[in-house]
């Protein structure tokens, strides 16, 4: 392994990107079978893509839908156009806060200019927000990979990679830069049903970035975790409460609790643009419950009996006491705590 | 619901029956799709069958084991026979201890005999194994609801019926009784990947006895578990070593820290001959790691890129610290440690 000053291995996959008039993005329902590139031409297009799952990843969703909200004022420069944009991309779903932050954010951008200006202030918020992230994902990379210095494995869960937030992601890019520094060896994996995000999505990302895994059923992880298998436990975040509390995808509160147990550290990676202030604690965070079909199927394929009824949280929240460290583009808190959150949120 | 002295729901499957001069069994892989029974006439062929997971569920493949033995015998009754018989089987997995348990009894009746009689008394023997799971079971049911008395919502995994283990089976014995009884309206039943024996059986037979309940993925359970959905988790076992730790499927100790955790009790229900007194502690027990396309993929379709490589620890171990109570056809173990877990074993 090479540890020279720009990263050897980039992310493998630009997840969406924005070409003057349609926003581009990977279909990444179809991944890793099928590389589709979608063209989405206005917010409702951008919405349902989120809605489904096509755009996902707290970050990347924050990004499409800033550019969506500028798709919209493309075709109709007005401020019901704005509205519209922006109250369907919020809905599109309900628990990650970055895109409710982007969209706000544009939709400032696109008021504070004379309505002939609307799109192009749009747009270039858009873009400013897209490069922020950019820029958020080396740094996290820089301050995740020096606070686990010298680990050798480490578990993930879902996809926190290229595909979920824009450079190389979250807690993929801690991973991969760790991988730079020449300590990483291992990676377990977690699927992460029901709609296999881990089996698909990461390991794929991982590897076109040539970093050793091993996948693993996500009810596995505490076990492996207990014997000690890894030296860490690394996680990206959908939404951050002002008191640390984080809500990702189901099942990080397990792994949380398997970590804890076994006494090895619990981190979480995110941009400051997951942290909600104004969400005090975690039992305050809407959780998204999603159809059954994704539970009484896998790989769309029936799993269960016909009619067998489910429940389908999306996300789970993890409590702060359980969270080691919050890596974000800013700096680490460590402990996880309404005074080390705020002083995050409070740095520049 | 009705509370009559006999049970008002019956386990909806006879998971193997010895009609004389073969084994039949469901193909318990072929679940809730298709119902074929397997002809088995040997003791080998009863082998690869609890191999594949045809056959399942440590009671029962304890049974089966039993019959299998029997089975040799009737094709040859010789020594080398019966040792080529119980080798073929103590190695077709090697968790569960109750397989092993099996064969050995039926091993020595058969030797405790001249050699002409062999074959009859391994077979009343193993129909002697039968009977007492039968009533085992019965016994568990009414021990464990018992304990569970009045509880209305309770989180089981993997599968732990009629399918498991002869009668009602272990912990869904204990569920169904608590349905009896009147008390429970509802059981959150785990998928388990990666064979979704949860997905795929405890929902058929739930559906079967006319309980209500909803699927979750694994890894979803501890998130709901802390919302305070279920008021007990109820798990069967594998093997119980003689502290008291547990092995059993994959997935069972991430309940555990989530049962404790939330301060609701953590019940491992199983017969007597699941517990291996030679066996110290969690940490002695053998581990079966089976093969990759069993997390590769879901329901025979694949779910992540090819050649990924995987690890598949088939069970985990919990230990008893975790573990709220004990429950067997001799009573409850409450707390579970050496002491009295000892006291179950010498129990009659």
């Amino acid at each position: 392994m090479t540890a020279t000053g720009t990263p050897r291995r980039a992310g493998s996959v630009r997840a969406v990107h924005f070409d003057g008039s349609v926003l581009r993005a990977v279909d990444q329902t179809l991944l890793p079978w099928e590389k589709i590139e979608l063209s989405l031409h206005d917010a409702e297009e951008v919405a349902a893509a989120i809605r489904r799952l096509a755009i996902r990843g707290a970050p990347l969703i924050g990004v499409a839908a800033g550019f969506g909200v500028a798709l919209e004022l493309r075709r109709e420069r007005t401020l019901p156009a704005l509205d519209r944009a922006c109250a369907v991309l919020c809905e599109a779903r309900p628990t990650a806060v970055n895109l409710r932050h982007a969209v706000e954010r544009v939709r400032a951008a696109a008021l504070s200019v004379p309505q002939g200006e609307m799109q192009a202030a749009a747009l270039q918020e858009a873009r400013e927000i897209e490069a922020e992230e950019v820029a958020a994902s080396a740094a996290m990379a820089a301050n995740g990979a020096q606070l686990l210095s010298g680990v050798a494995a480490v578990l993930t869960h879902c996809n926190a990679g290229a595909l979920a937030a824009p450079g190389r992601g979250t807690a993929l890019a801690v991973i991969a830069e760790l991988a730079d520094r020449g300590s990483l060896a291992k990676v377990l994996v977690t699927e992460t049903r029901p709609l296999l995000q881990g089996a698909r999505l990461t390991a794929y990302e991982l590897s076109a970035l040539a970093i050793a895994h091993q996948l693993v059923i996500d009810s596995a992880a505490p076990a492996l975790i207990a014997a000690g298998e890894v030296q860490a436990v690394v996680v990206g975040c959908d939404r951050v409460a002002a008191n640390g509390d984080v809500a990702n995808k189901v099942g990080t509160y397990s792994l949380a609790l398997a970590a804890n147990a076994a006494g090895i550290p619990f981190v979480v990676v995110g941009p400051t643009s997951t942290i909600d202030p104004d969400c005090p604690d975690g039992g305050q965070i809407e959780i998204e419950e999603r159809g059954a079909d994704e539970v009484r199927s896998a790989a769309g394929h029936p799993t269960a009996p016909v009619g067998t009824d489910c429940r389908n949280p999306a996300f789970d929240v993890t409590p702060s006491h359980l969270i080691t460290a919050l890596v974000t583009e800013r700096g680490v808190a460590r402990p996880v705590d309404r005074a080390s959150v705020a002083a995050l949120c409070s740095k520049r």
